[in-house]
């Protein structure tokens, strides 16, 4: 059994994460941390896992960490980073599902985020988590870098063009759908039930924190700079990222069977019929990318639509999923029920 | 293994059922029958599941339903009934989730439905499929008569008072409010996006069909007649039901012991701590039913709150839970996943 | 032109009250006040109001409100009666769309509102501003208390029973369903978009701040003392009450003409014909109140529907609807736009 | 008074030309056409217009539609073309809400609506009613085409910039998303709430009938053949349309005055600070179309924000603005409430 902790478990992660790990038949379930809420029952603020989880939230302090095999780290940005050496050290391996070790030039994510890194000299070391273009370095990390929900989405979206290097990378662009529940948790006028309701818009179009973190993947997939618009939207829904993404044909190629070889062995990533258009509700609550691939008239504008569920492939299902690799269990473990629809 | 159709694919019922009995390990899926989509993948229809249902919907005639061991109708009603004699006599035992056999009064089932009984010689053998009150019944019945999903929501919160015969039996008020998709799938404007949505009413005051279905469940439980005012609503969720049952105390009682004693060895009944209240997300997608009671300011009104998955615990989980009990495997089988939150 | 003043225009009663009287021919806005963003365009903060309302929000110290002919207070409870007397004072006239003055017992409002009452000498003087109870009294009201919103729905819909004299007044209930939008613009993580979307949960069931003011209103109509439950509801749409009211009739009579007659001068409440069900939407953005009642199977309970928007009739249109009253204007000035459907 | 009459009320933009045109103080309703409901009273489908129209549905061949100045069609696609010679002959001037008379090219319009047209001579003479770009020959015009929701909102937002020519014509991206109410009120599965709530997809990404209304009006602007990518989307509210625009910029420019300029004559455009995101929430229920014009990074892609309420700018709204230029109102009539937000 792997001895697992959670930091910071009172978020959406959080509470995914207890969802799936609740159920892994290879976890033990250590530990889960709050500061607010220490001594409080997970499933009074969450009792959809009434009768599955039985712990309390404790204090970080309290929680023995150190003697977990892993640590999921839930929590906002720049948390990470300040207990990530501590752990290392003591032999536990870390997944970080915020932004902490994603981006590898430290001076750029210092801008984006707005701090100083606490420990760039981990940042190297740091794999990012992305089975689909990372397995094998997975496998072995210590400390994996779990990819941001808009990053997942667009990544799997475009790799297959960047790889074949049939596009113009100059001209990339990513149009992003995310349900309301990507923006976590947290008490924000901007998304309260009277304000993101019935109501559609774009957000940080003149930037936004994901972009250099899908920029460096896409480049690694490239292997050459890339030029990317990319605009998130947010969507009355509670769950679910749509990207639809366009880039510019330069040699011709069979899209649909390059998306199909692509992915051929990706058990989480679902190629549809060509002519398809995959609805967000179809992955909900499942680690899945479906994804389909368009030409309209034949011209040379390709339009890839790439859904997931952000808080699964987006966020915990993913962390779930390196962690399976991690630690050589089954890659699908705790990873397959069915998506709820409707 | 068990050998199971599934008659009428394509609805809400359907699709909740192949998501729950494609993961049930006992379970083989022999066929599903559409008439209006024979030939055409399930998970064409129902893309959730492509990659865990491989089957077409088959014409009815083309199932060689005689050959399973039971046969869920997920029909509308009035189906069952003409196919259910052939069936039974063929061996096959029936979990019936429309209404055909419901209500064991045919002259008042005929008033209800509209339409005349096509087997009402069957009637008195059908099972009521509510194992928390007819466990031992369900164990042997050649025909289960699943639950309503208002029905279902409904008796479990006044079941406990009504045994134990300290509210007025005469008054008793059942505001309910139910998700859209307890509609079914079907195309009626009055449940349209642009209808449903931002929206809020009742329907059926006068009279909905499950009001006989109820009167009869809770009449059994209090061993004679009762008077119920029935008030269903339409509100803009997909999943869900949640009951407001109002009743007067005659007798005083500890009302919280009363309901943990009642369901203490039911395990998809939840009574919540005193003082709570019980949100229908916490069920969503699970078999859960969580009852909370109350007695506001000690008055002699007692308050219950009761609510389900319409599509689970209101359908098809229930019938799944009933062929457990019928086939004697474990209760919980298939039905362990955890509420999807948020 | 009378010259009007807000206090605390930032939240939903407050830019709905902008946009009721930018349009209203007979108003002057003089100033909205709000600590927080004063100096900030109403405009940026609302762009709705974009071209229609030119404010900035001011300081409340410099906002002159004493040169108002009629301040309301789009404030908290317990702000209003820290600035009634001054203002009252200096000849200004005054709606408050809070608490402070509703509860006529200052003891009972005390216990539920958890504060001491700054000017207790001030209530009796306050008209409860329910124009279809009160209207001879607001006439001349220097001091309006405007309702809330659940009870508007509720003593509308109970009303004409209460005053008939033909129902039980002990065994009165309110199962009344709301919108998000009344529980006001605040972070708070319960209304956010990912709790209350596609969720539905009863809460305050123990004891709402609404009930006092309901009893009060309905002793009044029933001009004895009454018995209610009242059991409000989370309903994930952004405006609209619903209340189902449940009585048991003691004499018979004609239900829809008692309704009729007892609103046939009343603009803003619609009986509608015998059997209907009243959909929210029908009253998005109009200060109607739409009632139905029923008597299920003929038996001893009355049921009636009662339909607002709650930010109009349950808010800012009623308090405009008053204004008009006290001011002797035509009622309907500036509240006849036509509901918003789909 | 202009004595205006309405073929196929049962619509969306049928109820809501009822909500516009029952308030305009210049018009005289004298007709609404139905043939599925001819005889029932228009209030009693939309109970919101209770109290405001007291018109019932007659059939269309005894509504004396030749005694109108004008008659709106809010028909389904290819139902005016049937009518339109004998109206305009008795000198009925007439606005087709539906598709029509939008495509110049007569064998383009055929091959996207898959039918015969039935007037083909008459669609030389009918006029665009995009007043932004033609309102001199509205003016003047007897057969209006009243653009569609997503063209509307696409042209308004890429206007100046191909009027301007600063961009390259041939990579026109439009990735556009829409309420479902665009959809019209009409049974099918696809819309129905359980189908469409929580849930986002593209459709139509092979090619969708606006697409060459869209690529029309963008070369009349840009006098050139223009190249654009038109992707739809559908999002789960009821009103509105988001219209995100992506364009290479050839030569440099003060993009935010350009847009300024533009439109700094047009009452129902409005151009929003720079750095702004406008929601779609922001114009329900008006006529308006708020726009902001972005460039990420300074780089050479300009993103657009175009918004509109699908119903009125995208339709009735934008019809009642067509009628009152052609019969010389001002034209801001009955067009002048302010949008519902929350």
């Amino acid at each position: 059994m792997i001895k697992v902790g959670i930091v910071g478990g009172t978020g959406y992660t959080g509470v995914e994460l207890l969802r799936l790990l609740a159920q892994h038949p290879q976890v033990e379930l250590r530990a889960i941390t709050s500061r607010a809420d220490q001594g409080m029952p997970v499933s009074q603020l969450f009792p959809s896992l009434r009768g599955y989880v039985d712990l309390c939230f404790t204090h970080q302090d309290e929680a023995h960490l150190d003697q977990c095999d892993l640590v999921f780290f839930a929590t906002p940005n720049g948390i990470a980073m300040h207990h990530a050496r501590a752990l290392l050290d003591a032999g536990v391996r870390i997944i970080d599902l915020a932004a902490d070790f994603r981006i590898q030039d430290v001076a750029v994510w210092e801008k984006w985020y707005g701090m100083r890194h606490a420990c760039p000299d981990l940042v190297p070391e740091a794999i990012y988590g992305l089975p689909e273009s990372n397995r094998e370095q997975i496998k072995h990390a210590r400390l994996v870098a779990n990819p941001g929900c808009y990053p997942t989405a667009v990544q799997l979206g475009f790799l297959p063009l960047l790889e074949a290097g049939i596009v113009d990378c100059n001209s990339l662009i990513a149009d992003a759908k995310s349900g309301v529940s990507g923006a976590g948790r947290k008490a924000e006028v901007s998304i309260m039930f009277s304000e993101a309701a019935d109501n559609f818009k774009a957000y940080g179009v003149s930037g936004h924190r994901h972009l250099p973190e899908i920029s460096q993947g896409l480049a690694r997939a490239a292997q050459q700079e890339i030029g990317l618009t990319f605009v998130p939207h947010l969507t009355p829904m509670i769950r679910g990222i749509h990207a639809t993404l366009y880039a510019r044909i330069q040699c011709d190629a069979d899209l649909q069977a390059l998306y199909e070889q692509r992915y051929a062995n990706e058990t989480f990533v679902d190629v549809m019929p060509a002519g398809s258009h995959p609805e967000t509700r179809t992955v909900r609550g499942s680690n899945c990318c479906r994804i389909a691939v368009h030409r309209p008239q034949q011209g040379n504008t390709v339009v890839v639509l790439s859904i997931i569920d952000n808080l699964v492939k987006g966020a915990a299902g993913q962390a779930v999923q390196n962690m399976n690799i991690m630690f050589g269990l089954l890659e699908t473990t705790a990873l397959t029920s069915i998506p709820l629809l409707p």
